[in-house]
């Protein structure tokens, strides 16, 4: 259970005089309600006083009970072909709601330019104008006020129950890592690598901890050319095989019940030349010098420079071409903190974030290391620590 | 190259009167472009005279070209620490086009309550209502016109190049399907097999026929209470571990640079009772029912009618809970066409969808099978056959 979450939307809901808040987007469910719907196919009613109301297609009751910190379950029927109009089936569930409420001003996800990505194949479900339109159907008398910013500003602090979750999804890409550690050997793809990843993390991230919905993404760059292009969105992970001296990049995003970890490392096939371990000791040091900046009240800024002035002392300045870190937890990608060289961001406990220097060079290739951290009290702690060493 | 998709495109434009169409759901940018942008990160702007441009991050822009049906690509620096900021990026690069054209109506996508799921971690962008701001700031003296319909109405016939990225898709699928009968045996559990079955598409699909970004979505079900319960929606993979005698229930989609199949086999570990063989031929003879009434003009719902009698008449009515299929192709799920009871729908030539009559019963579990199909001049072809046998 997650009292602190609930406290701390009911707070800042009672602060917006908003009695109610309808999530509809994973991401916001989870976080209110711990039960993550993967690709949205649940509504949660928040209210600002009494139980929160999650409404789920009766398919889906047994397995939510599991996770659920409230105590209302809303079903309907769901996935038979005689089923009726599910559109038809949330409108009368929420019209027969809203004669027992009476809420003047609503919270809605009124504007949303991405969302968390889904662990499955099926189409994540968004708020869009259809959903307005029913909302607006069940709840004719009252007021609808966008809830985007209050639902930010709620993630930008995890409480110590998500930070276990988050940490739970760090222990368990660190199966994976120690996996690629295991295999990359020359001889190798890259594709055989992200895929041994993958499947280790489900196979034994599934039931870790009690975790029950876990995935993997990994993304695996091979040799010099295409390490040192390690750095860029969206990589490709190819069949081109490792060879013997050269570094291989792990890029890894694993989601288990709907809390995420980002992590990274570079390992060298065989023997790591003097190169390869310079710059590694220098990534290393860098990563250090981020994390000793970071506690309550710093600016993100601030920690971005301490990266950047420790590589760029080594030598290497041109080569950190990316920023240090960026938030992560009920997504991937959180917007807050970002460590980037002019982040407006003030860090506050309970903040989790990626700390991820990394030095791409087409003399050696590419090598991030990349953990996921808490703002603690007085400093931060490494949500679950593993060998940075490349060889 | 896909000229009759761009052709049908450019008809539907001048039908409506649209100048151009501005698109940033990956499905439609795939199907308009050739490029699948995974989470959404491209903008594609498709004239209706004149050449489409694609607006992506600059160190896209070299993977882009490979695919790419038009011949604009318009880049932004993006990635870096020192990166201007994307969306400012994105209203410049716009608003540098609009001086070009003079465009009266464009279409947008404005209206969406889902979107295809994306084959990685990183967060899908939607064209929200920042989208909305930034194309009116930069489009200022054009009207913007609700796109959705004439986007959902253009994928419900797809084109020959379409159909055969499908087909790789499906084929690719196979090689999962084929892991999956080989190793559906007493002792491996359930997430185990679907590890496997992922695993194997990841380095055997990458590379298969040109394929370049492959991910497989694997769900499966073992036992008879598991299985039994296997035709519900979100079902989630457990640790359990399959007897013999049991049956083990594979749903597994497959999305190749954007192409998507949906598949579905059923395997008894060691050997099939009678009961289980005379079940799985049922089922076989409810699927060659359901093709049999597939051609262009015949209506959707007879194509479930005849799956529906086919099982009634073997005396499993009751237990084939869901409908006999629906469309595939640019997502996992399509709205058209739907092969339910109620279907208003009529087939055309190229449509694609799944065929899925399965049974589902406590005395000895759940058996579907799932194959995709394209609507043919005269009748129907299965996009890439495989054994329907269970043992």
């Amino acid at each position: 259970m997650n009292g602190q979450r609930l406290e701390s939307a009911r707070k800042a809901m009672a602060a917006a005089g908003m009695d109610a808040l309808v999530c509809r987007l994973p991401e916001n469910v989870v976080m209110l309600s711990g039960h993550w719907p993967l690709c949205g196919d649940a509504v949660l009613i928040f209210a600002q006083e009494g139980e929160a109301v999650l409404l789920v297609p009766d398919t889906q009751a047994a397995d939510i009970a599991q996770d659920f910190f409230g105590t209302a379950i809303m079903t309907y029927p769901h996935g038979r072909h005689d089923s009726p109009d599910q559109e038809s089936e949330i409108q009368r569930c929420l019209t027969d709601l809203s004669r027992r409420k009476r809420w003047k001003k609503i919270g809605i996800e009124g504007d949303f330019d991405s969302l968390a990505a889904s662990g499955n194949a099926a189409e994540p479900r968004v708020p869009g104008t259809k959903f307005r339109r029913l909302l607006e159907n069940s709840f004719g008398g009252s007021e609808f006020a966008d809830a985007s910013g209050l639902l930010d500003s709620l993630r930008k602090s995890k409480t110590a129950w998500e930070i276990e979750k988050i940490r739970i999804a760090c222990e368990i890409a660190n199966i994976g890592i120690e996996v690629f550690f295991a295999l990359a050997d020359a001889g190798r793809t890259a594709i055989e690598l992200a895929a041994a990843v993958e499947s280790s993390i489900l196979v034994r991230g599934i039931g870790y901890k009690k975790a029950r919905r876990v995935r993997a993404f990994a993304q695996v760059a091979v040799g010099d050319s295409e390490t040192a292009m390690g750095w860029r969105p969206f990589e490709v992970t190819t069949d081109r095989k490792l060879l013997s001296g050269e570094l291989s990049l792990l890029e890894l995003a694993v989601v288990a019940d709907g809390y995420w970890s980002d992590r990274t490392r570079a390992r060298v096939a065989g023997h790591a030349r003097a190169g390869q371990i310079a710059a590694n000791e220098a990534v290393k040091a860098a990563q250090d010098s981020a994390l000793s900046a970071i506690r309550p009240g710093v600016s993100a800024g601030t920690v971005d420079a301490k990266a950047r002035a420790t590589l760029s002392m080594a030598g290497y300045g041109r080569e950190f071409v990316h920023i240090t870190g960026h938030g992560v937890g009920f997504r991937y990608h959180e917007s807050y903190p970002m460590f980037t060289p002019e982040s407006a961001h003030t860090l506050v406990a309970g903040a989790t974030a990626t700390v991820e220097p990394g030095i791409y060079s087409s003399a050696f290739g590419g090598i991030r290391i990349e953990d996921d951290i808490v703002v603690t009290g007085d400093g931060y702690e490494i949500l679950a620590p593993f060998s940075r060493e490349i060889g």
